[in-house]
């Protein structure tokens, strides 16, 4: 049963060859979230796994991981955290840089956004590197919140992000094992 | 009832004075989608205005339409689509510009998120000027959606976006009468 749906999501997810530039084989959500049922099976099934985990808040870093963490949050009746972009946040930020493959980006999260002994579930569309997902659990920890999972609805498991999340307990929906 | 749940709403936002620039008071939702009680209520208020409408979409602009509008999707159980902006998405696009105080901006939307006569709901957080919803509402119509609404959080009624958008049924939770 478990299975079928994460074929049916799996088989929803459209490639596009060369984005964001040649040699990247993009992971396209767009043609899933668009399907009602399929994007309610995958936050469902998101669900089922943190439903008992005692969760506070859901951080989701920008803009594909608010699609999900969004939806998440209001399943679970908890807040909802965004970690953006520089100077996008209106408030006090802290930040946090990690690097690309040709030089770093950072992320920022509201001073005031968790407060201490939270446990915060954060969600993102994809497990790549891992350099984002490890930024933004370092902000959490920053405000002194625990990190309790990371959600994200597809792994590139041939990148081996999970290397440098290997302290956090990680669930993923669908992985390719290659390119 | 309502009345309290929405005074609740409004007192959740934090006014940012100066940001993004002089003179502008930015009205902060991120205070309010922390805490879970709130933000459930906000995306239920949405939902029993629109659960009887049959929508088959939700349409949202990057990237705080992205949170109220997923979840308001998966309650509504229906299809998401993000409207974003340039370089972005990562299939055939169709774009619209739109005015800024200094410039213009663009949108853009994936050329197959639509099927003909699809009943799309519009949903960001925030109506100012209204160029952005009005270029999002183009986008939807030039791939023959009917846009059944627009639904935002919060209205800037002083600077009268709904001119540019009497065309539309457009509901908000909470509108600022001034600066």
């Amino acid at each position: 049963m478990n299975g079928d749906i994460l074929e049916n999501l799996h088989n929803a997810i459209r490639i596009i060859p060369d984005f964001p530039k040649k040699g990247i084989s993009f992971k396209d959500i767009t043609t899933l979230l668009k399907e009602g049922d399929l994007f309610a099976e995958a936050i469902d099934y998101m669900y089922d796994h943190y439903r008992n985990k005692s969760i506070d808040l859901i951080a989701a870093i920008e803009a594909r991981g608010f699609v999900l963490g969004a939806a998440l949050a209001y399943k679970l009746n908890v807040g909802f955290i965004p970690i953006r972009k520089p100077g996008k946040l209106p408030g006090a930020t802290i930040s946090e840089s990690y690097q690309l493959e040709y030089g770093e980006d950072r992320l920022e999260i509201h001073e005031g956004a968790i407060s201490a002994e939270n446990k915060v579930l954060l969600v993102d569309d994809l497990l790549a590197t891992g350099g984002s997902a490890q930024a933004a659990c370092k902000l959490i920890e920053k405000l002194n919140g625990n990190v309790i999972g990371i959600g994200f609805l597809i792994e590139l498991a041939f990148l081996n992000g999970r290397d440098k999340l290997k302290k956090y307990d990680i669930h993923t929906l669908i992985s390719y094992k290659d390119e």
